[in-house]
């Protein structure tokens, strides 16, 4: 038996606004940043607990004050008794009842709620010696349900449904496993699109990416000025040729009918997805775009704050490309869950990434999904971008566009601190 | 001209959890809290800008630190400019492009950013003299509309037609405001509910409340046990007879599926509403309970993040009556915004109140809004316990079951800080 002996928490910035790399519409200089938390425990086996809430600068210090205060539940609380009853640990953050009010469910409590949850998987996975996406495809079906929290889907999937979703993914999963250790999981590129960059900067890194890299997609911002984005898309479409998939993000800078207007400029394109054409809380207005812009896709869901807005998203077909995010909602357990909601409404998940860590840590539940869940990669790929991976103690590889299936035990989330050290932000 | 010297905040939390005033089906034990701020000036007028978030406990010092944080982008910022333009004060804290990945436009962020624009309008209204709904109400139609951000809702309600509403508004609007200085607002009593009652103190208080202290309408909460429920109404109901309006609140407790079932053993008591059937975020879950319990009215909105949850509630029809909350919200004009939604689409409005200072902020938007935007009380009323008003500067004033109107400068947020001051929170 061991308890938690401490929660640490570091205020990570690094100083991306000096290159313009993760400059949108919306996000004109942001500073990618992580709120990174470890948690340490009394056992005498060296694992430490990771996890992790990417932030773009300000405010990342609140983030890093909300899981130092959350933190406080678990000090001193049995260690092997949350890991082998993860829903507990949920019941114990998610449900606290005086915390609910902050949210509930979302913004900066639910995210500090999310990284306390991801170190405690990363701390099973890691006794288990086992990385987290064979960790959760190797689990019992019946026992990832039982961590997992239905209140508030019961209208739309219940636990018997989750159970029977599991046991069909049964079937082929060991091969699928293989596949995935020999080949890995598809990944496309953001790095030509940022709008800081210029044209020739932007067409040499397309090329880049799809010819030598061999990324079969790439996504470009748009939303600051229509002749801009013709104009880019149209370079972009000639440099990658037809056979690569071109999608593009507007980061929410719309309403609803600008946003259809705009979209309807970019029927020429043969676009995958256009992402977050509006605020990501507005479920009606995505079903309107969708239907108004068919049969261009919309994809959102990197900043959408928890299950209860997946599950109205799917109800209401208010997306084609649904995308999640590894440290937005409440850790594992909450992400497991939207797969599970994509796979009963059938539809394809391509998880955002490309922030401090979330390469690292959403390859894993993509891969999960693949071995148990969907079965299958067809149309589905994480985003990739080329930041910060050298801060992590197992950064992901990406050979020929492929995400390769991590090996190391733990979820991805773990930092070198002494290397990031010179960043960590002073008052 | 002056600048902005210093934001400081306060941590206040009352031990409300010893007396099980504030127990209801979702929060046990609430210890009522308030995340408490004052802006200094190097005016020489004596004036401090107050605002507050409500929250009922744990997490009060994270909200305390993101205001702070926040608090910092208005140091040695020009006073004046920003009172006279309170649309710059909202886009210099809502759109901050970098905090804005922290909501968007939700949570602890957001409710931050609330307390800080309410602070402003807090200072603006004290140097006109004015409580705030008089300041409001007085504002010229194209002044008040030009502070207030249509981001996300032109699909709802464009700024054209705020206008128009507030322009029709002006007739009779001197009137109404006397009618306001002499008779007060409607209110209604939850100090019977709390679910930590006996019966035997209920029915005593639900007699108190309206036969001695006069109010029309009394609310219990519900949701723990359908059987107590149902024999709670019954007592309650007998008590206070047939004229006076019976509510329940189940607090969020309930899934769609069973509040339905729950809600559909309630129709035998003539229920002014039920509120809060199930989780905030669930607008489909709202408009499906709302058809399936009809006539019953389903009453939401105190924890409703923002603006455009409550544009989607209205669309979707998924409630009867809309609750607002005074610091949920990133202020005034996003409280403002809410009540022109609802005037758009002929919804009645019944604030939420009841924790620290809530009653003494809300009631200002409540006569704004009869005096300038739907310009009636009709069925209109606003929520009040008997709680923390002694640490106010100016406590709200109950007579008759009426909120009389403020008639101190400001927006009521004003704390007694010295008398508070033992309930500061240590870490």
């Amino acid at each position: 038996m061991s308890t938690i002996t401490a929660v640490k928490t570091y205020d990570f910035r690094f100083p991306t606004s000096l290159t313009l790399s993760g400059s949108d519409a919306m996000n004109k200089d942001p500073d990618y940043s992580a709120a990174y938390v470890e948690i340490h425990t009394s056992a005498d086996d060296g694992i430490t607990g990771c996890g992790l809430v990417f932030t773009i600068g300000r405010g990342n210090d609140v983030v890093c004050r909300a899981i130092d205060s959350i933190g406080e539940t678990l000090r001193g609380l049995e260690v092997e008794r949350l890991l082998d009853s993860m829903g507990l640990a949920w019941d114990l953050l998610v449900h606290d009842s005086q915390l609910r009010w902050l949210g509930p469910e979302k913004g900066v409590e639910h995210m500090a709620i999310g990284a306390l949850l991801s170190a405690l998987w990363d701390m099973k996975a890691k006794r288990a010696r086992k990385p987290l996406w064979l960790l959760l495809a190797e689990m019992d079906p019946e026992d990832l349900v039982s961590t997992l929290d239905f209140r508030y889907l019961s209208d739309a999937l219940r636990p018997e449904e989750a159970i029977d979703i599991l046991k069909d993914g049964q079937s082929g999963k060991q091969e699928r496993i293989e596949d995935i250790r020999q080949h890995g999981y598809p990944g496309y590129s953001t790095a030509p699109g940022w709008l800081g960059y210029s044209d020739e900067k932007m067409v040499e890194i397309a090329k880049r990416e799809t010819q030598e890299k061999g990324f079969k997609q790439i996504k470009l911002k748009v939303g600051q000025n229509l002749d801009d984005d013709i104009r880019r898309l149209g370079l972009a479409r000639d440099a990658i040729g037809p056979d690569v998939r071109l999608a593009v993000d507007a980061n929410q800078v719309w309403d609803v009918p600008q946003a259809i207007d705009w979209i309807n400029h970019f029927h020429d394109f043969d676009l995958a997805w256009v992402e977050e054409p509006t605020s990501p809380d507005d479920i009606i207005g995505h079903a309107t775009i969708a239907r108004a812009i068919n049969p261009i896709p919309v994809a959102t869901g990197e900043q959408m704050q928890n299950r209860i807005m997946f599950k109205q998203f799917l109800q209401a077909n208010a997306f084609g490309i649904m995308q999640i995010d590894a440290t937005r909602v409440a850790g594992p357990q909450e992400i497991v869950l939207e797969y599970l909601l994509a796979r009963k409404f059938h539809k394809i998940v391509c998880p955002h990434a490309g922030g401090v860590g979330l390469c690292e840590m959403v390859c894993h539940f993509a891969m999960f999904d693949y071995a148990a869940v969907s079965c299958t990669t067809q149309g589905r790929m994480i985003e990739y971008v080329d930041n910060q991976h050298e801060y992590f103690v197992n950064p992901v590889h990406i050979s020929q566009g492929m995400y390769q299936a991590p090996t190391a035990p733990g979820n991805g989330a773990e930092m070198t601190v002494e290397t990031a050290q010179r960043y960590l932000h002073q008052e």
